[in-house]
C-alpha cells in the first residue's frame, strides 16, 4: 500500500520520522515547545479529512485515538488537540497536540504563535524514546 | 440517549441549531466571515476526540464526513477543516469549516483572528437553507 506514497517535502524537513503505523506514518514535529504528532495516511491523493475511503475509517480513527491517548500519558497534558488543516501543505495530515494551560499559546490554537523551536539532540532523543515506549501500551 | 445531553452554554449563544443527526448535534457558527459547522455529539462527558466511544466512532466519522462534503459542496470551498480542539468549551466538539484561499485567515487557521461577525438576518436564512438542502444530498 505504499508504493506510491510519498510524504511531502515539507512535513519531511519540519518533523522526525517516529514509526510506521498499519495506515499511518507517524511523525514528530520538530517544535520543543508543544509535544505534537503529526499522522500521515500513507495512501496516495488525500488532502482532506473526508477524503480517507470508508474502508481505512476505522484504521484511522483507531490510530488517532492510540496516539492521542498515547501522547496525552506520556506527558500528562491538559487536553489534546486533533486538527486536520492542511491549509499550506496539501498532503492529508492529522494534528495531535498535547496542551497544557500554562503552554504559551493557551487558550488558543499552536499554529502562528511563535517560529517553531528545534529540539537540542538530546531533548530530542529523550522524546522520540517517550513515545515509542508510549506506544507500547497502545 | 439524548436524556443527559445538554449543550454547552457557550457553543449555545455562538451558534444556530441545525439539525439532530443520529449522533450528532449539528450547529452554525454565528460567524459570516467563514461557512463554519459544529458537531457536537449527543453524548454526555465527552472532551476529546479519542473520549468518542469505539462503537460511535463510525457513526462519529460518518457524519463528519457528511458535512464536509455538503459544506464543501454548497460553498464551492477550496479546503475543508476539521478540528477538535476544545480549550475554550470543555465539551466535546468539531469545527467543520470551509475556507478559501482568499479568506481573511488564509492560510492560517481561523481562530483568533477578528471577532466573530454574525450573520444578517436574511442572510442567516439563506446560508441555513442552503446547508439543509446541501444535506439531503448526502
Amino acid at each position: 500500500m505504499t508504493d506510491d506514497f510519498v510524504l511531502h517535502e515539507r512535513l519531511a524537513a519540519d518533523c522526525i520520522m517516529i514509526d510506521d503505523w498499519p495506515l499511518c506514518r507517524v511523525l514528530l514535529m520538530n517544535d520543543a515547545t508543544f509535544p505534537w504528532l503529526i499522522l500521515v495516511p500513507r495512501r496516495p491523493g488525500l488532502s482532506d479529512f473526508h477524503d480517507v475511503e470508508a474502508a481505512d475509517m476505522p484504521r484511522f480513527t483507531a490510530e488517532i485515538c492510540a496516539a492521542s491517548r498515547a501522547l496525552q500519558a506520556a506527558v500528562s497534558a491538559d487536553k489534546m488537540n486533533v486538527a486536520a488543516l492542511g491549509n499550506m501543505v496539501p498532503q492529508l495530515h492529522l494534528h495531535i497536540i498535547a496542551r497544557f494551560t500554562g503552554d504559551p499559546a493557551w487558550p488558543g490554537p499552536v499554529w502562528g504563535t511563535a517560529p517553531a523551536a528545534a529540539y537540542e539532540p538530546t531533548a530530542l532523543e529523550e522524546r522520540v524514546k517517550v513515545l515509542k515506549d508510549a506506544f507500547k501500551a497502545f
